[in-house]
């Protein structure tokens, strides 16, 4: 390693470390042994790193948006819960995801033909089918369908299609500030067939609570049924994190449909319990 | 501020910044506004400071043991849950705890008769009732008795004496240390009555696997009985924190004990879903 120009990377005593910084007032340090990819992609700048701590990471811009130690828990949970709400989800959409982490999840539900992946940026994708297959799986299913091109491009014209979308989106801060608008929703209710449903992450609920409520309170106002669930991401800052469903028709889980499936995180018992919220969420939504 | 003596403790850019190192491969830095209090006890290096993202905080040898943002989350959570499975908890023990938030929530159970605090740094106690009413909440209730002594010693000739108690210790390294071996357990046992319960923290499932498993299983021995649950600890590193219960006779908790009782993070549906473990966690034990 030799690198100085981002300022997310530095040396100090023969240590290299990434430093994350969350809106000025907190710092996270991770010590990495190695940078094992690093290029400018047209969007953003990708490394996958191996850390001490969390083992290998994808860092996008210097923000760290998956492990090899905890990117499980966030993808089993975007993943799981919804396709456990769908009796029979044929048709998936993932708007994001470039770590694939969600389409192998997804991928997991036999019954499921199809899954569409659409991520803007074609060198995240390769970088973690590559270097990444802790959390990509080396993901080769032949029903996953990659598009990369805009996610909200992409599902503007599209009518009745999908049982299933997952928005799989990094911090409503520059290029996926879009995927938190009202217009967005609107689409993606468009783009559902008439029994469909779809499912965002909606931020932390300690730090960003008014993006969480925001956003549950805009997806309620477009679907006009909408609930909330938590899981802990041990990499997101306040650990705690929000999902946020949307739906047409179906509520409840069925957490049989999770049995039997290879998770690390994700059970019968989380399927369920995972909709119960702490006092000062509830009282905020 | 002016002070630069400890490594914790740095100054760039004229922001100060107090950085919490994690066994050397993770950093935290919290960017703080003023350090409120700050002393030397006989056992450690006592701060009360202000940060930008987490309110005011207690540092106890450069690490964070509790703020006000998240303070709470730990405190309702180690309290509420083995009060809420006893049926007539009359006596309770509080082993280290000197933030006094876990008083705090006990005197929330108006059957509650006496509460021993027994900590050993009786500076941190009278810190946190002075300069963090946020968690400990100006603590007077007069079944509140403060004891300044070493809770290893205080418990190892009580027998039969006490309903619950609820050991609040720091990580188990240096003075803690002891908090988590076999013989301590077996002294709480002498000390609870034939159908009391203890509660301890027993650390990260995500980084302290092994601690965690064996402080469950060490307890098991003990007690016969034990169960586990989790919470999120925001300022905890991995979010996702582990608490042990060994107990003479009850087991369920009855989330009903916890209605009207003004808490933020705890309710009745959350007394009876952290139970619910993660599937790593419930392979792990």
């Amino acid at each position: 390693m030799g690198r100085g120009k981002f300022e997310y990377l530095s040396e100090k005593n023969g240590e290299w470390w990434l430093t994350e910084d969350e809106h000025g007032d907190l710092k996270l340090s991770y010590r990495i042994k190695d940078i094992i990819f690093d290029q400018m992609s047209d969007f953003q700048h990708v490394m996958i790193v191996d850390s001490y701590n969390f083992g290998k990471m994808l860092v996008l811009d210097g923000i760290v948006q998956t492990t090899s130690k905890d990117g499980h828990i966030y993808n089993e949970m975007i993943t799981h819960v919804p396709l456990s709400i769908h009796p029979d989800p044929k048709r998936v959409l993932i708007i994001g995801g470039g770590d694939c982490g969600a389409a192998r999840e997804a991928a997991k539900y036999e019954h499921v033909e199809q899954i569409d992946m659409v991520e803007i940026d074609e060198l995240v994708v390769k970088a973690c089918k590559k270097y990444l297959p802790e959390v990509s799986g080396n993901l080769s299913d032949p029903r996953v369908n990659f598009v990369y091109e805009d996610g909200v491009e992409f599902v503007r014209n599209k009518e009745k299609e999908y049982d299933v979308i997952i928005v799989d989106s990094s911090d409503p801060i520059g290029p996926a500030e879009v995927l938190f608008e009202k217009s967005f929703y609107q689409s993606l209710h468009h783009a559902l067939k008439d029994d469909g449903l779809m499912v965002c992450q909606s931020q932390s609920p300690i730090f960003h609570d008014n993006i969480m409520k925001q956003t549950y309170q805009r997806i309620h106002d477009v679907f006009g049924k909408a609930s909330m669930y938590t899981a802990v991401v041990p990499t997101y800052p306040g650990g705690l994190w929000s999902f946020t469903i949307g739906t047409k028709q179906y509520m409840n889980p069925a957490p049989e449909k999770v049995q039997g499936k290879e998770t690390s995180y994700v059970n019968a018992e989380i399927i369920q319990s995972c909709f119960t919220l702490p006092e000062f969420v509830k009282n905020s939504l």
